[in-house]
């Protein structure tokens, strides 16, 4: 027997949360499977998510919450389902095709909606999965005029999140706060070490031992978002920048697997510049 | 602000659990800090953990509690407070120094109150620290006969958990029920690999690329008690058992290390064969 | 400037080998880029694996080294290529699906000739990426005449590595002897650790903290060949054996493209039952 | 049988060098147990450790080499030995402490000759050791005023290394070429992330999900000398800094300790800002 809803409260921390919001769900004859809580102290911030089973009416229970946690409080209550998602990419196949692998063999909690790309080289592989592929070549465009276009087809779309398979061009604050908090990406090193370009080359030239790969949440700072997830590999002296890239591609796909599968199970808060993850 | 309280309950599970202990909680004053909370649905039981603060009445929230989740299920309010323990260990001082350090850095949330050892080897290092130090020899001894001696010694104490620190022999069932869930043991292997003697030749013989520890909760089944804490290493074809065994300790020593951190911390539970940690 | 040949050497180890063989390389007008060697003491076997270039004559080469060595030597000289494989799969898509995506982006140094199954399940995948599916079912025959049918399939083809990308069919003998060194099998568990059927099942009720993947030769006897490479990810209570399961297919797909990276660049010695990787 | 000799040589790459090298230990009598080669192609740089048996005459094979490879070459002859070290700390005991019970259980490969602070806590834990401590205040000193005393007291010793187990001091250049490739630091971040003061605080700030610790060589550049070893650990959102400091702490006297073992074996190379490790 499996939950059926999931519940995420975020708020200003004060006494006797737990209770309260435990009563509001009991009074509704809501049934908690499993529950995990968490006050951020610095911040004095809340963070409270259960799986849930029962006749969860909704919008009730939100309006209980919401009455009793105050007009600040964040409430979230979902019948637990796929998310629906668009993939940007650009020429890399490995996490493009790992999301596509799992998606074929339902292993992934979302619909692929579309895959979205500044070049045609990946257009044979996503047909292959029958996913509808739109081309948005950035040539001869500013970087708005192109974002314009790439807004206007997403306008076909139900999106719950937008996922950066190595999507290799920075988004502008703009795009951004049309998917405030729902955009993932992929960062090909361990941040914060490397952040921008070519991150392998980096890795190289400092000789590290260790190389990684950072799935986050994308704001309007290159790089800087709230972190998911993060993974390493280890490297040595015979690695080129090439073979640091070609074993990082292993890590990066896992890591933003991992992500994806917080995502998609509403497991992430953010919580200013950082997450908080159950 | 740390949480001055822990409280911990497990029992059958059944609707409105974390309510109702939230209530009692909140009722008498008492301000969570954190709470985890976990129901093993195959067994339906209950897993309750809370930090908190407040002018916490120990005796009457145990007793509401236990009135409200019946005798069955297990209560367990402390203070905060650093352990008292007991160390066991044979020869080898890696993972009963790594212990020591700690303690003389005041990094461990543990009062060492003696070391009993069935070798010599370790007084000359424990005395060092001022800790009392009881060799017990085994020579001429049954196991039984030993074991008493120890026990007797051990009366000299109030000890809140044996750490067998390397430890070479075998406790016997009539010995472990003194200590029922409160001895911890650190297995030179990746459990359930390489159970008994020698699991580093073991691991050489069978040519394996990882090594590991374990720490466990012991019972009466030799290396079968619950895991609480497991890493590993890499090793490769360069390593004799000898250089696994030197590599391997690092791993014993913070496998053990976060193990105790855990237990110190009530963050375990017993699940049967199981830990639910927190 | 890349090595273009790759010369592996395992004798009988004796004094001054290194500087015989480099001699030998040296006189034919070779020139090394990188060598590794390795002695197993133990067993008294010497390992020497040189990644060179020149115009390298293999066969003068060859017959020289046989000559100083003795007719016990393997020795095995080869200009670097693609290794040519045939996957084996029955139900799972994930292992068999990277193969296929790492194939497609020209990261996998082989390439498939086909792939066999005792299911039809897989056929829609693989033939996505235009490789031929042998659907070969096991339903009314004996392992014999199923291994029978396979081997006459196999004889179409010229095969350097047979992959069983969790091939759930036992091999007997008789056919592992027919690509002796050659079969290489991802098992979804720790080895030693839960040899034979669910580990995942096993892990959970063991109730363990780390599960993890095995790469190995395929030999006589199941899950005992020699270890290519292993690793690890962290569970905790809170996960299923499904979500062990789930969580595994991760490491199963990353050890098992290690291995094959390895053995695709023939970095691998055969040394009785363990492996010597350079 | 172990090697009785270390043979390590790097000079500009040329054809035949592994013959070269290999025939002139061969014609010394000398046997090669095991060895690794490497070339740097980007750099054309060639490095060879050998472990070795036999009568070696270390003059005349050192005269030798350097006579086939050009006075520009470094060659490396040594009977295998336990290095002398002097460890610098401040304040905190955990890396200093894990040496100090390796060297007590005869598990590190060098001898203590003394340990030098800036300040006093730490002299009662090296004190139980029966080594010398040497306080230095740097009050009222300007840094190279406090270098200077330093410096004088290290002419009291014949140092193989210098071992920062957690030197809260930069060290000038000038110090350093005094000890030029044989001073090594534990820095508590994973390089290049988190340089400079308080790691451990940056990457709570920053919400990495994990942490690492970084040894290396001193050079002129703060935390910018060749990298030795890196390894990490995870953390999550439940970490405050001073969690990470504790956590990290582990893997800083592990990081340590590896690095060691490395540079007491003679395994490392320095190749411009990197290192060759074998």
């Amino acid at each position: 027997m499996n939950s059926s809803y999931i519940i995420k409260v975020d708020c200003t921390d004060r006494k006797g949360l737990v209770y309260k919001v435990s009563k509001i769900l009991y009074k509704n004859g809501v049934n908690i499977i499993t529950n995990r809580e968490f006050v951020d102290l610095e911040n004095r911030r809340f963070f409270f998510r259960a799986e849930v089973n029962g006749e969860v009416l909704e919008e009730d229970i939100k309006d209980e919450l919401q009455k009793e946690l105050g007009s600040e409080a964040n409430i979230y209550i979902s019948k637990r389902k796929r998310k629906n998602i668009v993939i940007f990419c650009t020429k890399e196949a490995h996490a493009l095709g790992d999301i596509l692998i799992k998606h074929y063999s339902n292993e992934l909690n979302a619909n692929i909606l579309a895959v979205v790309s500044n070049y045609e080289i990946l257009r044979a592989l996503v047909e292959k999965f029958d996913i509808p592929y739109h081309f948005i070549s950035h040539d001869t465009l500013s970087r708005t005029e192109h974002e314009e276009q790439i807004l206007e087809v997403l306008k076909l779309y139900e999106i719950d999140y937008i996922v950066l398979a190595k999507y290799m061009r920075i988004l502008t604050p703009n795009f951004v706060k049309n998917y405030k908090d729902r955009i993932i990406n992929i960062h090909h090193s361990f941040l914060p070490a490397f952040i921008g370009a070519n991150p392998y080359k980096q890795a190289y030239n400092r000789g590290v031992k260790i190389i990684g790969a950072t799935a986050h949440i994308v704001n309007d700072d290159l790089d800087e978002g709230p972190i998911i997830s993060q993974d390493i590999i280890r490297v040595d002296h015979t690695y080129s920048w090439k073979d640091m890239q070609l074993a990082g591609r292993n890590i990066e796909k896992s890591v933003l697997s991992n992500a994806l599968a917080l995502a998609f199970d509403d497991k992430i808060f953010i919580n200013g510049n950082k997450t908080v993850i159950f």
